[in-house]
């Protein structure tokens, strides 16, 4: 314990650290779901491309693959191709070629999509190559009431060429079930009901998979260790919880759960170089996040966020509470509206060794430089910022290439390879 | 990639933070495995007890526990009591009531005990209470020639009130075969062959067992990643290669290893908090470290110590060496002469919460307040450095009690509480 570092101390550091732009608070009525509370970036019509840029290190080079409407994930197949999610409910297959096929694949459960609610994050088993098991995190209807969803985490096996998903069922169904009325009273001017459910998946190389789960707008309920809302969790293959998660056998803990106090926790990387896991997640107005994740973290919300609330009321807290784990990087406001994350591997494009690099829906991809231990350092480079676009996933190809989705309805996949 | 940290930045990064002072060079033969090149400090009679000190944040009391010869490594047992090895090659048994069975348990394969050599760390297999195998790492002898040995981790059957071990077998036995003679030529003065061991273990939540290899005094084999040398280890509780090691199938690789570029590393500690493994080590003169061992990290032995080489030489690289990671810790000239560490759980020993606790044999015992990502911060208080003890082990017992081991023919158990 470290009694030096009181509250005054904190407050220092914290004015050091952040100006806060004034901004006029909105006045939402906290159960209207109808305007969204962050200001939205749409985003520009994408072009034709391709296009040749210069990142600092060189000449960069970026192609359209295919155009899709929201897409949100996208995994690498060990055939070649990828599968690619659609947030507005649909599994796309781009095969080895590039090549889009115009039939998605069927067989996926019927979902909410209304708003940013549907289909999110995907992931292929570790042990894809021979059982095809493809998981896919989705935002479930409640059976016994339409307007009432949650996070939920299915999968399905995919063969090569088929146009159907079989034997698909939920692994995962978490509990933060919620809809648009009547809504519980919350503070702050949270957002409406179908927001914030998280949804990005992976596995690690111990193949355990990572789910992120957000507080659904209902942010009261994240500090509850017995609940879903605003979680990390790790789980077998099965779903199960593996013997080594935190709070396994406490009472009033959620025993799935690796990582608390999340508002929106929409992307998740592992960095292979340090075994790292890491998270990018919306924050209220203000206060958007990078989080390096630690067994039994909790990062504060709603207690403490570097933001301010959407009804412009300063958080309760900004730095260095005890207990809570603060940010490594902390944007807005304005808000940064944080897509997914990497960490580049390789030397396909000269100068990104180990890089992070984190999509944005406002300021392009950022590439960070970092440290022998995986930390970004200094300024960030803004990349393709002038094309206008919501970058929402980041993920590394197999062969060294990075593969971007724009979060727009006429969306695309790209393909990012070094220049000439 | 940051190019901005060139190798000028980073040499006058090492001259702010690095005061060498400089020493008179032991003229060492190469081959000369009489005098340790560090110099040692054999430790004070330790006295009857109990004591009663201060520590910053309160009174702490100390009592001893047992008398045993060079205790090195101790365990807590379901049923209460504790296991503890001998260095000398002997495994303890202390009851619930704290007393020391006389008779040593027997069963114990035969083991190289010369100078440092011997029987090293121990640790539960983490089903413990219903299979009862206890694994201990030790030096083990080549049956073919009784002056070369090695690591080896072995395991047994061990039933409440036995005197012997059952089922004995290696499940895990190093490449770093060495001996007295010949010795192969090696740079820097390095010490005799039977040093440098490592042999520290522990099991992580996830029932992974991570094992501590040291140079064996022959640097020059660390950096080489299809050798033991150096390296620690993460294997399956039969010794087996987890999928997720991270150089898992790469060509010249050994796929045992999560970490390379170690010395002689005695401590390891998971700081159940975070997650993350922790590791001190003894560097050459100075260069004593204490690391955050990442996945796949390079620690950078031989090539980069914050240390001399014991005849003098100033070593290759300080700090900022690309593909290295920096100590977050280190220590001298003087050496520290670092025992193993542990993070503090718990109250029981009001304002140590999370704290770091390093064992030395020069120093006493060191205790670093910690932030919230546990990173020790500031300057540590030095603990029972008046009783002038060599600390070799630290850690905390399921009643959270702290235990301590001394390395001293006459050596010690003792037992750590907070006073009154």
């Amino acid at each position: 314990m470290d009694r030096r570092l009181g509250s005054g101390f904190a407050v220092s550091l914290a004015a050091l650290a952040l100006t806060f732009a004034p901004a006029a608070a909105p006045a939402l009525a906290q159960d209207d779901p109808a305007p969204p509370a962050r200001p939205t970036f749409s985003g520009s019509d994408l072009g034709e491309g391709p296009w040749d840029f210069y990142s600092e290190y060189g000449p960069i080079h970026l192609e359209v693959v295919a155009r899709l409407e929201r897409p949100w994930g996208i995994v690498f197949l060990p055939e070649g191709g990828m599968l690619v999610t659609e947030r507005v409910g649909r599994l796309r297959h781009i095969d080895a070629n590039g090549t889009l096929d115009p039939e998605p694949i069927a067989g996926l459960p019927a979902m909410y999509t209304f708003g940013i609610a549907g289909l999110k994050g995907i992931a292929l088993h570790p042990d894809f190559a021979t059982n095809r098991l493809v998981y896919m995190a989705y935002s479930k209807i409640d059976p016994m009431d339409a307007t009432v969803s949650s996070l939920a985490v299915m999968r399905g096996r995919w063969d090569a060429g088929s146009h159907e998903l079989a034997d698909v069922e939920d692994i995962f169904v978490a509990d933060t079930w919620y809809g648009a009325a009547p809504l519980p009273e919350r503070c702050c001017g949270q957002g409406p009901a179908f927001g914030s459910y998280g949804g990005r998946i992976l596995f690690d190389p111990d193949g355990y998979l990572f789910v992120t789960s957000g507080d659904r707008n209902y942010g009261e309920m994240v500090q509850d260790p017995a609940s879903h809302y605003g979680k990390i969790f790790r789980m077998t293959d099965e779903g199960e919880v593996p013997e080594g998660n935190p709070w396994v056998g406490l009472d009033g803990h959620e025993p799935l759960v690796w990582s608390t106090g999340h508002r929106n926790p929409l992307g998740l990387a592992y960095n292979p170089a340090t075994g790292e896991l890491w998270e990018s997640e919306f924050g209220p107005r203000g206060g958007d996040e990078v989080n390096r994740i630690l067994r039994g973290g909790n990062y504060g919300w709603i207690d403490v966020t570097q933001g301010m609330h959407y009804n412009g009321e300063q958080a309760e807290g900004i730095r260095n509470v005890d207990g809570m784990i603060d940010p490594v990087l902390a944007f807005g406001p304005p808000s940064l509206n944080p897509g997914n994350l990497t960490f580049f591997q390789g030397d396909t494009i000269p100068g990104w060794e180990g890089d992070m690099l984190l999509g944005s829906f406002s300021e392009g991809l950022l590439r960070y430089d970092t440290d022998q231990v995986g930390m970004p350092i200094g300024v960030p480079e803004h990349l393709l910022k002038q094309l206008g676009q919501r970058w929402r996933d980041v993920q590394q190809a197999p062969d060294g290439s990075i593969y971007l989705l724009t979060d727009q309805t006429t969306g695309a996949v790209l393909r990012l390879t070094a220049g000439e």
